[in-house]
Parts: C-alpha cells; structure tokens; sequence
C-alpha cells in the first residue's frame, strides 16, 4: 500500500455491502454524551435510527423520546421488557459498573448489544457481559470509534502491511481535563467505584486499544506509574471531595516483536490527544486523535515521502453505529467485539496492579 | 513572563557580561562530532579558540591543527603535558568510558573542563571526575549543549515562573539510527563497555537532562523497559555483532509534585527528536528538539494564546563553548556542572536496573 491508496482508503468505507433495512436501536443512558455525541450520530447514519430511549429522569426520557420519535423507557421498564419490539439493538451508555446489568436485560430480551468502552469496570463483570451476549446467541461490540474511522482503519491496513517497516514503538496521549472549568467533580466518570477507575478507564483507553488495532496485537507485560489528588484507590471521608482513582496515568506495555508503547492519560492540564507509531522505515502521527468528531490531522513519513491529511475524521461516531448495524443486519461479528473490550479492562485491570505495586505485570493471554 | 517577553527573551543570551579575553582550548578525541560540530562551535564563538588537539591518528591531529592554527599532540603526550600552556581548558570528547582519564589529566595539569554527555560510564567513575576538578580547583562542565540555547533557557525561565501553571507531565523522544544505512555498528557508542550502554546512555539522556533543566528538579524513582538484538548485556561471541546494550529504551520517571515524565530514545527506527511539557495552564512543544544545530519550533500554549518560534536555536554548540569560556573567565561556576552530569549517570544507571529487574527503582538523593 503506497501513500495514495493510504489517501484514497483514508476516506472510503471498506466493510460497506449496502444491506437492506435498519436497526432500531435503544439507547440505554441519557447522559451528556449520549444525548449530544451518540444520538445524533445514529440519527445520521445509514442504517440505524433511535427506537427507544431508557432514563432514570422520566421528563428526561420524554422529551429524547419526543424529539426522535421514539419510546420513553424507565430502567425498570426497560428491565421488565416494555416496548421490547420497539428496538433491535440496545446502545449501553450507563456508568461503567452498571454496563453488565443493561447487557443482561439485552441479552434477555435477545437483543444485540453495543457498549460504551470501557467494556465494564473489573475484568469479572466484562467476562460475565461477553459471556450472557454469547449465551443468548446476540451480538456484542465494544463501542470503540475509533476502530470505525476510515482513516484508522486505512492506518491499520498500512502498517499492517509493511507501509512503515516493521513497527518499533507507540506512544500517545489523552488528556481531557474534566476536572476544570464547568466540569467539576460531579461526575460518575470519576467515581473510582462507578467508572472502574479515573483518568486511565475513561481516556486512556483510547490510546490503549487504538495502538492494539493499529499493531494487530495485544501487550504480554505493562508498567506503570498513576497519581490522585487522594491516595490511590481511597475513598476520602469528605463526600464532596473527588473520589476518581487515577488523576494521572503513565504506561508502558511491551507488545511483541519487542514493541513498546508508551501511553499517559490525565484528568486535569492542558488538553490535548495525539498517537505516534514509529517503525523501522517510517512514522505515523495522529493530532487531535481522540477528540469525538474533532478535527483530525494524520502525518505520514515514509521512505517514499510524506503525506500530510487534514480536517478528517470527524464522523467516526456515525460510522461506529452504521458498521455496528451493518453488522447486525449482515449477522457478521465485529471487529471491536466483546473480547476485544474484555480484553483492555484486563490490560488496565493489570495497570492499575503495575502502579500500585511498582512491578512489571505480566498478562496472561486471553 | 507573557509570552512576549518569553519570544524576547528567546533571542537573548542571559548571561552575558562581555568580560576580556579568550579562553584556549585543547580538544581531546577527534572523531565525527567533535571534528564536525564541536570545533566550527568553538572557532564560531566570542570567547573560545582551539588551541591543541588531541588524537591517536598522528595525521589526522596534525591536519585538524593545520587547519585552526593549533598544536597537534598524541594522548601521551597530552598526558605528560607536553605544549601545556597552549590551552587553558580541555573539550573531552572521548569515548565515554575514557572522558575520566582524560578529566584526571586536564585537573592535574590545573586545566578547566568542558565534558561531553554522558560524564562517564559508570555513577563511578562519573563521581571520581567530578571529584578530581574539585580537588585541583577548576571548572568541570558537562556539555549540554541545550541548557546553552536561549530557547530552552527562556523556556525554563518561563516554565519555572508558572508560565505554564503547575508542570503536570513531560513527554520526549530521540530516535537517532545509528544503525542504519551507512552507520554501521563499527562506532563506540554501539559497544556497551565504551559507552556504559546504548541509546539511552548517547541519546537518551537528552530528553532526560533537558526535563530535568525545564522542571529544575530531579526524578525519585524510574521504570523502565529496554530492548537489544542482542540479550540485555550481553557481549556476543561473534565479535561482528552490534554489542551495545540498548537499541530501544523506555522510561517513567516520577519526579517531585507528582510530575511524571515518559521517554524514549532508539538506535533504530524513523528518526525524530521532541520533547513536550504539560502544565495545569499550558503546554510547551520542541519539535526537531535535540539535533545539533537543527531547525527546532517551539509551540507554546497557554491560557493567554498561543505562540510558535520557528527556525531557532541552531546555534546551541556555539553557545554552549561560549558559556563555558565565559564561566572560566568570569570564575562563574557552570550550570550544567559536574553534578549535573553525575546525576544523570546515576538516574540512568537506575533506568537500566529497573529495565532489568522489572521493579520501579527509587533514586537517593545526591
């Protein structure tokens, strides 16, 4: 694959085979992100469309619904299978720790399942969600964006096939300051008990499992370092006071071949995402990486020259839920499925040891 | 500082008092570097001149001396002092695990000392030079020739005036293939035994001593993960084989306040070199960052805009034997001084424990 056809891939979906129909899709939490990033996505995909929406909130849940033309659902609701016909597809976007009850209830209602990364919060309740999707026979995908931007998916194929050598190191960053401005510490996401972790379950899983797509493998050993505001993993007395795990989290993970990537995530400083992929015979530099629909800047330099591609990327939440229901609709399974999910809160789970313990911790494969 | 006055002062040598006089320098070791970066550096200065040269090629010692008006010598007779009041300083350029001899000489025969990075092999060793010049009353530099650009010096006024708010993390990188293309492994700084290691000992210490400079605070405790062709090491039997230690090396380490600084340096892959810092406030990138006289851009941002400095600092070898002969004139001591150099020797001698053992390596105060 030469630079042009990395170019040209850059911007052509390369799992399409234009399946009749549409997934009605229930979105299970209203919160921000699924009300001003998920939503709309699905509302501008090909093949997908809003058949239900489940809130705690029931003026909440009614006006989502109204606005898409779809079925107010509480949890309880939404548990006890009302509406059930109404959707074909339940979209988790719960805390992370309640992602396995909303999996079952799907599972239950044979439905099929796309799910907020992190899969869950422990590695148990991503092995339970991954096992009662296999057991009622439905789909399970991780819901990672990034594996369903054409840009990274034209990056994958590259450097899988050679375009920048044999690949020698990774590194990347993710840091989202939720803790500044507006946002204060008001959030599930940094609730250790809830989110599973901090600033390494909420963000740095993108660096984390965008290198594992690009490489086509995962890390055999990690290290690592992380800091709070509080104490590692306490639970301070003071209710107001944060309580997320990690506010800062430095990685290394040894992949094999001898790779190495080398990640950071953080929850407070100047915001910025970006991955870097060095090989023997060339480079790979993503800016703006991580942002949901941000404007994306991918640099490549390769013995035969440099491209530079600009102002990209910024549908990857549409494309995530069309290849997800053109996944459903083809009863193909996805690339981000439940393994893959399952697999990163294993690596984090492994991180978070490595920090604590200040060893390299190695990771049995899966 | 704005950043105005940080753009002004990038322009400005800091510590400049125009004194009288000229500083004459004996260079011991005329290999690539030193013929072609170190020797222009000093002739291009206000201060400094060659005034001998030292090397075990009696021809080439007697060409380079031709060419800048020098006295040529072998290393014996630099040892015995023959032409000793040619030079008032000496420039060590050596292979690493020999700068200690030639510091030892430079002492006895009451001669200030600029030594190039690393100081010496071995925490041992490093400390025995440092305690020569100490004990004959000259200077002892370690030439980082970063800390001598105003860049970088701007930027650690800057940063240390809270430019950036609270430092949060440091990222770098100095990929330098030594061993591709026509470099071959025939070169000192591949032999473990001369160079006290691979990339991180020739290369990496550049991120590392420069985070170091911008933080003005040293690291407490390393990880590491480090790779070779060969074992870890090791010294192969086939005496063709490359026989440094590490191609690729990766570090975290956790500095005061919770700072965490991630690097890596590589004797392979596609070259790069850039060191970013990360505060509450702000950011500061260096791209092209540790090439001698390369085209760096530094990117600040902060709360109050952003700022980029393009095609600057390529005169830092300049500065660097500048400042030295103006330390020796004014009898200021040198920043980057003997200790400086040191502790860098022994945080890496730490990195390649941990890289080793697999455990996070606390570093005792100096």
């Amino acid at each position: 694959m030469d630079l042009q056809a990395l170019v040209d891939a850059a911007s052509t979906r390369d799992w399409d085979t234009d399946p009749e129909g549409t997934v009605s899709i229930a979105v299970v939490g209203l919160g921000n992100y699924a009300r001003n990033v998920s939503i709309p996505a699905i509302e501008a995909g090909d093949y997908a469309e809003v058949g239900a929406v489940v809130s705690g909130d029931p003026e909440k849940a009614e006006r989502v619904a109204d606005e898409h033309g779809a079925v107010p659902l509480s949890y309880e609701g939404y548990a006890e299978g009302e509406a059930v016909d109404a959707y074909d597809a339940v979209y988790v976007a719960t805390p992370n720790r309640i992602h396995l009850d909303q999996i079952r209830t799907a599972a239950d209602h044979g439905k099929h399942v796309i799910c907020e990364k992190p899969l869950e919060a422990t590695t148990e309740r991503a092995t339970a969600g991954v096992d009662a999707c296999e057991d009622a026979g439905v789909t399970l995908m991780t819901a990672y964006r990034m594996q369903a931007d054409p840009v990274i998916r034209a990056l994958g194929s590259f450097v899988s096939r050679g375009g920048i050598g044999e690949p020698t190191k990774a590194m990347g960053e993710f840091t989202f300051p939720v803790l500044a401005g507006s946002n204060g510490p008001d959030q599930w996401r940094l609730d250790a008990e809830l989110a599973g972790g901090g600033a390494l379950m909420d963000v740095g899983v993108y660096p984390l499992n965008t290198t594992r797509y690009l490489l086509g493998a995962d890390p055999g050993a990690v290290e690592a370092m992380a800091r709070a505001s509080e104490p590692f993993g306490d639970r301070p007395d003071d209710p107001d006071s944060p309580r997320f795990a990690d506010e800062h989290v430095h990685v290394l993970a040894s992949f094999p071949e001898g790779v190495v990537g080398e990640f950071t995530a953080s929850f407070s400083g100047e915001a910025d995402s970006w991955l870097e992929l060095v090989g023997s015979d060339g480079r790979v530099r993503i800016e703006n990486a991580f942002v949901p629909g941000g404007d994306r800047t991918v640099r490549v330099t390769t013995g035969d020259g440099e491209v530079e591609l600009s102002g990209i990327g910024a549908d990857e939440t549409r494309e995530e839920f069309d290849y997800f229901a053109h996944c459903v609709l083809t009863g193909t399974p996805p690339e981000p499925d439940g393994h893959d999910g399952l697999t990163d809160v294993a690596i984090m789970g492994a991180i978070y040891e490595a920090a604590e313990s200040g060893e390299r911790v190695t990771l049995t494969r899966r």
